[in-house]
């Protein structure tokens, strides 16, 4: 792409530094701020950079936090006792969407993945092995997607704790609500067979 | 969506005010920033900044540039007396990279659009009339896409201009290099035979 300034060429290979921007969506963005009022850039850019600069990790469980402690370890009404390994921020999101889970996280930051070179040391999972090892956890549950790297990952932390007295499980595969049953890949559908659940008990969660 | 962190929620909130980034697409992007070392942030917000501030539109042509006159408008070598409308940069950069042209341009900024809210005061087309009117024009080609909007555009300008003694004319349609026939649309295809071309020119341009 030739630029015929150097200010839109350096904003526009900086946004497409972002993944899944390419150089046109990038022209396409930068295009469109230049057409809004100076504030909207002044207002994103501000915004990039605060929350870059002070954002914090909660001590606890490694959530994206403004505080030292997140809201979700902090509140009492929840179940200390029970940790729920997700990878990212978003996990926690879309699990506390869901008003089903009322025990705390712990956010490990990744999975580990040899390709994209990220290993156990990148990891939140020495903090992790040390909270199941103090004894106060009763259970664990895996909640990392189903991916080489996701159950990689579940058996790496698996081997440390596995010697503790502590309960572990992961979150059950199975067809989605909603979903039929033809067009369910082998492996969930026999999954969800192999877990089946009582019938009461399917009753109750609806 | 509910945040743990306000920061976070502030970013994620300016970054899907961009067109085509939604909120889930803004906490991916966002969450990637995190992971990147503080200076991407500070690289892209600057960019950005810096560029909204300082970007300068070329007073003959309207196209974006970091000088009072743009390259192309400055060029000697480039024949002033064509003049090509285009809507915006992106068109110039396309037509540039075919080293087909060298006239010069003019940035309309956009096209006339009742729906957006977009009349012909917004756009630069009283630069234009009076460029033309100035009598220094031999032909004025009109490179705007073809929508009613950029029909509704081109014919604007047209009237405004009919009386001065100016060649006017569109960038040929048809059928894409490459396309087969079969697959073209009925419309692109009539208007490629109407405006057919000599063969010995066909060639020529190869």
């Amino acid at each position: 792409m030739e630029f015929s300034s150097k200010l839109l060429e350096k904003a526009v290979n900086e946004m497409a530094q972002l993944p899944g921007i390419g150089k046109r969506t990038a022209l396409r963005l930068v295009l469109h701020l230049l057409k809004q009022p100076e504030e909207q850039t002044q207002y994103l850019s501000n915004a990039l950079l605060n929350m870059r600069k002070d954002i914090k990790f909660c001590k606890k469980c490694h959530n994206i936090s403004d505080t030292d402690v997140c809201d979700i370890c902090a509140n009492s009404t929840r179940n200390p006792k029970i940790i729920c390994v997700v990878e990212d921020v978003r996990d926690v999101m879309a699990i506390e969407n869901t008003n089903q889970f009322k025990g705390l996280y712990h956010v490990l930051g990744g999975k580990i993945s040899p390709i994209e070179g990220i290993g156990p040391s990148q990891l939140t999972i020495a903090s992790l092995v040390e909270k199941v090892k103090s004894g106060d956890i009763e259970e664990v549950i895996f909640a990392l997607s189903s991916t080489i790297e996701g159950d990689t990952t579940n058996f790496y932390i698996y081997k440390q704790i596995k010697e503790v007295d502590v309960k572990t499980s992961t979150i059950a595969r199975g067809i989605a609500v909603g979903d039929e049953l033809e067009y369910a890949d082998e492996v969930t559908l026999g999954r969800s067979i192999v877990h089946r659940v009582p019938f009461e008990n399917a009753l109750k969660n609806n």
